[in-house]
């Protein structure tokens, strides 16, 4: 029995490193050997004795790497939509706050919910993220804010993998905020509660990577070193949500653990996006939460450009400021709201995104790759930007599985 | 044979004038007989000998009017993904112009389509909307310019509707913009195309409203009037694009013929709202438009308020100024960048809209109505414009149809 397959008369969005705009390929095929990309070219070169090879007609559709959302909180217990209301109705932060609103709402909620609730709202949002193609998701802790829901909120993030054909890489989060029972100790829930929570994390091995919220109205760079100074006691790689409402130097202090990504970013200045040059680190836009926040200050894109570093593209998906769950809308938001090219906008969601998780095996279709792939009803590239809450996915391949 | 069908516990967003939100009613229950709706009240007052009736459990579900779309360019010839990509690699609107680009080139490729081809993309655009519970749609000419294409547009729109379980509202819009070769000569345009066309389409029975485009960069009041001196004698109903990048009073000349709508209206001053609110005018905002536009001025939404004009929410759906195919999407933009609250965005897309429309047998449910209805996966109707980027839909009733 084969487990090769080939997709014929497709254009390719390789996504690599070539100078044509998305290392674009007209009229070529792709042949899957069991999980991996075996081999990527023109139709001309296709080898007569593959005749027998099970084939997509590709039908001159457009042919991308699966999609990447590289920073999402999707697994949390409840929602936020009462608390959207009352805002729109006039109530003040204050009237929402004794309301039970914000994000010890949402802590609340996750510390309360059972597993299995808390998979099975997961899966609704996975399986609206797979429907637009992604393959890849990265989901956060951090509204546990205890020992035992960060673990929770963790292992059901493992759990997604397990019941849906999507890869998932866990961020620890426990530096997310301070919950109620530690209000004005943040040093002491940072020592007492989240330190001892990733440790417990790494030893389940439930984290693959350390993040943390730095911002006035979170955690001091300070704070933040001390816990990714574990980080790096464990081998763990970090990222950290930075420079989003005022520029605290997070990014840079990041860039110092060579952190994958520093993520938001809308205040970083150019020290900062110096920083993040020399530190190879990934600069994550997301949009999503700019909207729904109304942001005016977009993140230093034509800096970014200049020193070279790349921009990945997320939803942020969360319950409070972005309840965004679609990529292809935050592409489009992407060029929309931050004039990114389109172009950069399907790098943001593909091959940078892969490397702000630290993957080298998928974001770029070529041999050796992993066969994650989307098939778009799209003559070229920019239609997956450019349409506003319109999905022209034909299928999609994960691990060489159509 | 039974034509009736029981939907048991649900909450019903009915939409009517009661002064409870949305007037909602909580453990429900709907009586549908043959297309329209029966009746509608409290689990409790369900018939006992109701019993062999055919049922839907709705399991706890919220049940809504189907959406209704009200202001849509869905039929149109090519996509404009490539000027959107031109503009974003920072191409000024002379090269874009240059390069072919801009209304004309809609204009240049609706002409070119065959009905089939434009009939086609249309099926895409209105499956998507259908698929988030659309059960209504208007569709307009103005890609045209020419007798004979407006009239293609007009019959491709009304084909929608034999294809597809989906109402369509047709709207003549030969006054959208002045064609290459009547370039500088709009008063001609008007009289040698625009109002022959409009002439012919009645005759073909094709068009339900009249509309145009009122704007510096298209029709003046003046012009609009003349088109719309027509509509009168003819006995159709008018609506205009007015407002929308200033204010040359074209909703209060609008509202001077009993217009339906008055649609964008950002640069809508108070004596504007107030010629709506005598004419009973409904206020049409289209926020995809000024999202893809970076507009900064927001519609005077307290002042419509205020004068108890309606507000409807639509997509504007075009291949220029608001490729946005989605009505929840919509919702949430009307309530993130207008700062209309959840109920008037549910409100937007049903009753108002219908309004907007000049139907009175859908958008609200109420007994002797269209059996039009949306039965969604929400606990609460704010979570429909909460989410972006996510469908809920369970499923959708179209005439009595499940
Ligand atoms: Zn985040
Ligand atoms: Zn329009």
């Amino acid at each position: 029995m084969s487990d090769k397959l080939l997709i014929t008369n497709v254009s390719v969005a390789r996504m690599g490193g070539s100078d044509s705009p998305y290392d674009l390929l007209h009229n070529a095929a792709l042949l899957i050997d069991g999980a991996r990309i075996a081999w990527v070219g023109p139709m001309s070169q296709v080898a007569p004795d593959w005749a027998d090879i099970p084939r997509i007609d590709g039908d001159g559709r457009l042919l991308s790497p699966g999609l990447i959302d590289c920073h999402t909180h999707l697994v949390h217990g409840g929602d936020r939509a009462r608390e959207f209301e009352m805002r729109l109705n006039g109530a003040s932060y204050q009237e929402v706050a004794r309301a039970g609103g914000g994000i010890v709402s949402t802590v609340r909620d996750t510390r309360a919910a059972s597993e299995e609730t808390l998979l099975a709202d997961a899966l609704r949002r996975a399986d609206a993220l797979i429907a637009e193609g992604a393959t890849t998701l990265e989901i956060k802790s951090g509204y546990g804010l205890d020992v035992e829901t960060e673990l929770k909120m963790l292992r059901v993030a493992r759990a997604v993998a397990m019941h849906r054909p999507i890869r998932v890489c866990t961020s620890f989060l426990g530096a997310h905020a301070t919950p109620p029972e530690y209000k004005g100790r943040d040093d002491a829930y940072i020592d007492e509660v989240c330190i001892p929570a990733l440790r417990a994390a790494h030893e389940a091995g439930l984290a693959d990577a350390v993040d943390g919220f730095c911002e006035g109205i979170a955690f001091s760079p300070d704070q933040m070193a001390r816990v990714f100074d574990v980080a790096r006691e464990l081998g763990l790689p970090v990222k950290l949500h930075a420079e989003q409402l005022s520029n605290l130097g997070g990014a840079a202090m990041a860039a110092g653990y060579g952190a994958m990504s520093a993520d938001h970013i809308e205040y970083l200045d150019t020290d900062g996006v110096r920083a993040l040059a020399e530190a190879g680190s990934v600069g994550v836009l997301l949009p999503g939460a700019f909207y729904t926040l109304h942001e005016t200050q977009a993140p230093p894109v034509q800096a970014l450009r200049d020193h070279g570093v790349p921009m990945a593209l997320a939803t942020d998906l969360n319950p409070g400021s972005s309840p965004l769950n679609s990529l292809l809308l935050t592409m489009n938001m992407g060029c929309t709201l931050f004039r990114l090219t389109p172009e950069e906008a399907l790098r943001g969601t593909t091959v940078n995104a892969a490397r702000a998780l630290g993957l080298h095996d998928c974001g770029v279709i070529a041999p050796g790759m992993r066969a994650d792939l989307a098939l778009w009803d799209v003559s070229e590239p920019a239609e997956l930007s450019y349409r506003i809450g319109f999905n022209p996915l034909h299928r999609r391949i994960f691990g060489g599985q159509a």
